[in-house]
C-alpha cells in the first residue's frame, strides 16, 4: 500500500513464485503435497459468516458450492488472493494436492522449541507496515505511548498463537489432500476487534504498574470501522488442534517480553506512516532511534532486528 | 496453457499493465472512467445463474451484495479475474471509476467502418490458440475439413458480433460510472454450445453447395463438455444495444468470406497443439502451408494474417 512499485513487486513476487511452484510440482512430483499459507484478508467483511474456502449457494432454484467471494483489503491480500485462483486451476486441471492455509493474525513470539535459547529468539514486529496490531499495542504499553487504535477500533478479525501456526501447518503436513483436492483451511482461534485489544492490554499493562491511554486516531486504511465477522474455523480443530487461548497468562508474558526489551523499541515506527488514500508514500528511513528510556547508540543487532520483517496473516 | 513462461507472461503482462494504469488514474487523473475488457471466462461454469459481476446472497439468515464467485478455466482468463479483483479494490480505496466488460467470443470480421476498403479488412483468426470456435468451424468447412468438435461439443458460451463489441464499448463510454464505482457488464448476446455452432455451419455450407462433416475429438481442455449455463446480459441492452444476432445471413456472410480468402488458409493450424493436462507443449512452427487448394508458396502478406494474433473474448 505504500506506491506502485511496492504493490507491482508484492503481486509479481506472489504470483510468480506460486505459478513456479505450481508448474514445478506438474512436472517433477505431482503427488506431493503443497501447503500454501493465504490470509484470513482474502476474505474481507462480508456482511454474513464467512466459511472455509468454499461456500454452498441456492440462486434462483439451482445450487452448487463455489470458491468462498473474495474481497481482499489491501494489494498484499489481493496477491494471495490471485495465488488461491491459481492454485485452485491448478489442481483441478492437474491433479495437484493442495491446502491453502488462511492464516489470521499471528501473535507472541515464542513457541516451545525457541524457547530453549535466547539466541533462538524470534523477531517481533510492531512497526506500522509489517508489525501485527497486538505486538504494537504491548510495545506501546511498554515505552509509555498511547495504543493507537485505529478509527473507532471495530475492526474484528481472527487471531492465533504463534504456537497454533507451527501446530496447524504440522497437522496439515500429517493429513495431505486428496489429488486434485485444493482445500482451505481458516487457521485462527478467536476473534478480536482491535479495540477489545487495546483494552486487554491495558488490563495487562496494569497489572505490571504499568498506566496506558487509548488513543483513537484516523483510520489510515480503506475498512469498514464497525462490521460482522463471523469467520468458521472449524477444520483444523476437527485434525487435532488445541488452540492456545490469548488468557490473561499469555497477554502477561507478552507484556513482560515488551518490557523486557523495551530498550530496543524504535519508538518512531509507531504512527502509521502509509495513507491508503494515496497513492504514493513516503516512508521515512526505518533505522533504530533511542527511546526516550535509552540513550545509547542503537546496536547492530538492533538495527538488524527492525530490518527483519514478518510474513504477516 | 502453452507452458509456464507463457503463463508466466501472461498473468505478469495482465496484472502489472492493470495495476500501472490504475495507479496513474489515481495520480493524474483520478476522476477518468476507466473501461477495461474482461471476459466472460472469468465466471467459468457454476451451476446457477451468472450474474453481472456481483450476486446478492443469503447465507446463515444474513444477505450481502458480493463479487460474483470466479471458476476461470485458463491462466490467461485467470489473469483477467485478477484484474478484476485490483480493479475493484482501487475504485473502493480511491474512488476510480471504472466498467468491466466481460466480453463473450466474438464473431464476424468487419464493422461498417471497415467495410468501407479492403485495406482496413481485419484479422480473422482460426487457429488452436487465439482462434475462436465459430471462426474455425467456417474456416475448416471451407477448406473442406471436418469441423472439430471438442469432446461432446455440449461446452456453452456467451457469443457476440464484433458490431456489438464496439457498440458496447462506446455505449460504456457514454454512461460513465460514478465515483467509486465498479460497474461490470456482461457483454455478448446469445447463448450457443459449440455443437450448436457446428451445426449451424453445417447448414450455411450447405447452402454453399459445401458439404461438411462434424468430427467429435477428445477434448485437450479441462472443462465440462456438458453443463448448465445461464448467463445475465441485460445491462448493456437498458443502455441502448440492439444486438446483431447470428442469423442465417450473417453467418452466410462469414462462410462467404472463408470461402473468399480460402487459400490463405494455414490448413495445419486447425487440430489443437496445446494439451491442457500437460506443464509444456511443444507447438509446431506457426509457418504457412499452403492448403491443399493451393499449391503456391506463401506470401509475405499470409505469413502476417498469421502472427497476428486475436484479443480472445
Amino acid at each position: 500500500m505504500i506506491d506502485r512499485k511496492h504493490a507491482v513487486f508484492t503481486q509479481v513476487n506472489n504470483v510468480v513464485g506460486t505459478l513456479n511452484v505450481l508448474f514445478a510440482i506438474r512436472e517433477f512430483l505431482p503427488d506431493c503435497h503443497l501447503i500454501k499459507l493465504g490470509t484470513m484478508g482474502e476474505y474481507g467483511t462480508p456482511n454474513f459468516d464467512i466459511e472455509e474456502g468454499y461456500i454452498a449457494i441456492e440462486h434462483n432454484g439451482r445450487k452448487d458450492v463455489v470458491p468462498f467471494p473474495k474481497q481482499p483489503g489491501s494489494f498484499y491480500h489481493l496477491s494471495k488472493v490471485h495465488d488461491s485462483h491459481n492454485m485452485m486451476f491448478a489442481c483441478k486441471i492437474w491433479g495437484i494436492r493442495a491446502t491453502d492455509l488462511n492464516q489470521g493474525v499471528v501473535y507472541g513470539t515464542m513457541t516451545d522449541e525457541t524457547a530453549l535459547d535466547e539466541a533462538l529468539i524470534n523477531r517481533f514486529d510492531y512497526d506500522d507496515v509489517f508489525g501485527t496490531v497486538l505486538n504494537r499495542f504491548c510495545v506501546q504499553a511498554a515505552i509509555g505511548q498511547p495504543l493507537t487504535v485505529y478509527g473507532k477500533g471495530g475492526q474484528t478479525r481472527g487471531f492465533l498463537d504463534i504456537r497454533d501456526t507451527v501446530r496447524c501447518i504440522e497437522l496439515a503436513c500429517h493429513n495431505p489432500a486428496a489429488r486434485g483436492e485444493c482445500r482451505v483451511y481458516n487457521q485462527f482461534t478467536e476473534q478480536f476487534s482491535v479495540l477489545d485489544l487495546a483494552r486487554m492490554v491495558e488490563s495487562a499493562a496494569k497489572k505490571l504498574g504499568v498506566t496506558v491511554e487509548i488513543d483513537h486516531i484516523p483510520d489510515p486504511r480503506v475498512e469498514a470501522e464497525q462490521h460482522y465477522y463471523n469467520a468458521k474455523h472449524s477444520k483444523l480443530i476437527d485434525l487435532g488442534l488445541q488452540p492456545h487461548h490469548l488468557s490473561d497468562s499469555l497477554l502477561d508474558s507478552l507484556m513482560n517480553i515488551a518490557m523486557k526489551y523495551r530498550d530496543r523499541v524504535d519508538a518512531s515506527l509507531m504512527l502509521p506512516q502509509v495513507n491508503w488514500r494515496e497513492p504514493k508514500n513516503e516512508r521515512r528511513m526505518q533505522m533504530s532511534m533511542p527511546t526516550k528510556s535509552s540513550a545509547s547508540e542503537p546496536s547492530v543487532e538492533q538495527n538488524l532486528l527492525h530490518k527483519m520483517r514478518a510474513v504477516k496473516g
